[in-house]
């Protein structure tokens, strides 16, 4: 495997274009996540850090001479250019998915396929910010959106969160108190279920409140919703969409619940953001690819889906029993709320260590975990780290904390007889490494 | 085929987000060819409009069982998230083909795969041009190009082209102008080989002139090249990026010489944009498709591609040497320059004729072709469209010209004795159509 470590960093600081970049490209920043990448996918290294779904149990067998029939009997449309909004079958398709959200009332032309959650969130940012603009967003913040939002060079404005997600009443405070000093609040970003890296996720008593502040302020929700059907509970959460057509853009993926390797996501949104939507989706990728439509509704047609996502939620909640357990046998001093879906736990590390300066140590001890500064564009976030249950089989989870508790242990041994762990380690930014950039 | 014409445009127009979305949204419009398409692909039209390839000679039924096979075997990977800088397989892979473009010296780290061409565009725009900024680039231009440079808030300045493309002088004298104005000039964009839509190639003798320039200058140069194997004179062109590996960021696709279906282009640039269009791609889309990828290099690996784009090649020159003589029989009094590769042809129409207002009635006579205005930004190009030969079969295009002859002959007629053919009709971006977009 190729790979960029080889190319000194002085090569790219001796760069003849340093200088004429957009302002834009001095914000952007590998993420934590993919600069550990390289390290963490050695296989005698337990990782905790990825977001990369559990894919053995996918029929690729069966789906093979499926995929083969696809392509003999519709290659020609399959390998051609497709609508920038993407195919209508699968605009369709997706509207059962949503069902089960409780979305009822959209239609195919209000969806928007797009080329993975990552580019739908590039989109709605660039239809709806300039430089300088406010959104509001959950803190601790999936990673992805924050890299979106800093290349659009727009401020991120934290809103509390607490084990039943957004809190409403922080969420209007923000609104008033961004207006108040002028700042254009173009909406909120939030990830009510399962949330990316919290675990929180929204109460239903919550959600019409949320909605009514947004409704009061006429500020837009981007909801996204990548784990909404990956309950541990057997109970789905109804959609803010399914609550308001009007104020919610809506934004949900294929990577979770089947698999992330076609990038295709899709959004919902009311009309006028719909129709620009569109048009920045042409700008951005012309279309998304047919090839890639074509093999999910194939893999949608031909398969029974639902109990697929049910398989998976089982799957999902054995391994994240597993890791509440060994965290009670192993860390019992950490704190953490269970999830109720989803894939991660959000570890609350004692009092005076550092997650981030703590890596290369864990990494020594073959565990890696994303460290909680990856989540926030302040340098908070010391205190916690992630840790994903969703890649790594239970046997393995095990292992990974019991070896993560050798490292925590150690640092709060030091911690207690000197007051610090040391010094933390350069930026693992500020280092190239190629490699699956799952988040 | 679902359809967005269903939706009246007052919906939109009392769209309630209005006056909340970003400057750079504002300047996004669907492009003219997309407008098209919704009339240009009805069955009885022939469409002379896009910039579809044409598919039926793909080896669909001997790739059906590779491409099972491959998700048999690698389907864990395939379905899996990937690299954010593209599969190392196929950045080996591209290697190869550029090789035949004298580009020697490139390595696979230098490469980074993107979602299609457009996507590249978007990616080299979005790290280097802040809203103000200039851009150079051929006249007329390649209209997805222009709608990126648009979304960006760019500055397009257009450089004369003739028919051995773009004028060393020209470009000279557009960065002293823009320099002198304080305007900061980013890079030039052009299609040295067979241009979009203008047909043109950049003879061997000016391809020096136009790197010395850009040197003593130090403006980069931005080589979009997604036509360069489809010669029809069995002489490739040696790259801009052959002859300057500092100053030249090279872009092509697999959309032209094997399908789009998949979004599958990609980038060769000097190491510190390479290391910002990867942090770019990775913000746009999170990573490119494995599933399109390992698709694109199942085909590579497993036929004579080599074999397939001189097919290919000799498919389009049968094509355009019959649009070439159509034109000479039908409408003898226009005039043009034959291609040397590529897909279009470039038509100028008499005095006093305008090539959108035409549209309607060309339409109503059963052919399609995209007016010059989709490829300038400032209303130029009534007196040209143009005519693709890519899609349609030679007896089609033959009857495609005749009908043209038609419309044109009495839009000639009638100029002649009213002095002009009419109003024109309203700007067809104004209304929505979905469909390919193919450019």
């Amino acid at each position: 495997m190729s790979d960029n470590r080889d190319i000194p960093s002085k090569v790219i600081k001796n760069d003849p274009w340093f200088g004429s970049y957009a302002d834009r490209a001095e914000a952007m920043r590998a993420s934590e996540i993919r600069a550990l990448f390289a390290v963490a996918s050695r296989p005698e290294v337990v990782s905790l850090a990825g977001g990369m779904p559990y894919l053995d149990r996918m029929p690729f067998d069966e789906l093979a001479p499926l995929l083969a029939k696809m392509l003999k009997d519709k290659g020609d449309v399959a390998w051609q250019y497709g609508s920038a909004q993407g195919d209508p079958h699968l605009r369709e398709d997706v509207l059962q998915i949503m069902e089960l959200e409780n979305i009822t009332d959209a239609q195919p032309d209000d969806v928007v396929i797009v080329n993975g959650s990552q580019s739908g969130l590039d989109l709605i940012t660039r239809i709806m910010c300039n430089p300088g603009d406010s959104i509001l967003a959950e803190a601790p913040n999936y990673v992805g959106a924050l890299g979106v939002f800093q290349s659009f060079q727009v401020q991120v404005v934290n809103v509390l969160l607490d084990e039943n997600g957004l809190i409403p009443e922080a969420f209007e405070q923000a609104i008033i108190e961004q207006r108040a000093l002028g700042h254009p609040v173009k909406f909120l970003y939030t990830v009510p279920n399962f949330h990316n890296p919290a675990g929180a996720t929204m109460s239903i008593e919550r959600r019409p409140k949320v909605l009514e502040i947004a409704r009061k302020y006429h500020v837009l929700i981007v909801e996204d919703n990548p784990y909404g059907l990956l309950s541990f509970e057997g109970k789905t959460y109804p959609a803010l969409r399914s609550m308001d057509s009007e104020n919610v853009v809506y934004l949900s993926s294929f990577s979770k619940i089947i698999a992330p390797g076609m990038r295709v996501a899709w959004m919902v949104a009311p009309p006028g953001i719909r129709h620009k939507l569109v048009l920045a989706n042409e700008s951005a990728i012309l279309c998304p690819s047919n090839m890639s439509q074509m093999t999910i509704t194939t893999y949608l047609d031909n398969f029974d889906w639902k109990a697929q996502i049910n398989d998976y939620r089982g799957m999902y909640k054995e391994r994240c029993d597993t890791m509440d357990a060994a965290l009670k046998k192993y860390l019992p001093y950490c704190s953490w709320h269970k999830p109720k879906g989803g894939f991660y736990i959000w570890l609350k590390i004692p009092e005076g260590l550092d997650s981030r300066a703590m890596l290369p140590r864990a990494i020594t001890a073959k565990v890696a975990y994303v460290a909680g500064t990856a989540f926030y564009d302040n340098g908070e976030g010391t205190d916690h780290m992630r840790l994903s249950f969703c890649y790594p089989t239970p046997t393995r989870i095990t292992e990974g904390i019991r070896r993560l508790s050798t490292v925590i242990d150690a640092d709060r041994e030091t911690a207690e007889l000197f007051g610090t762990t040391g010094k933390p380690d350069p930026d693992p930014r500020d280092v190239e490494y190629p490699g699956p950039a799952a988040h």
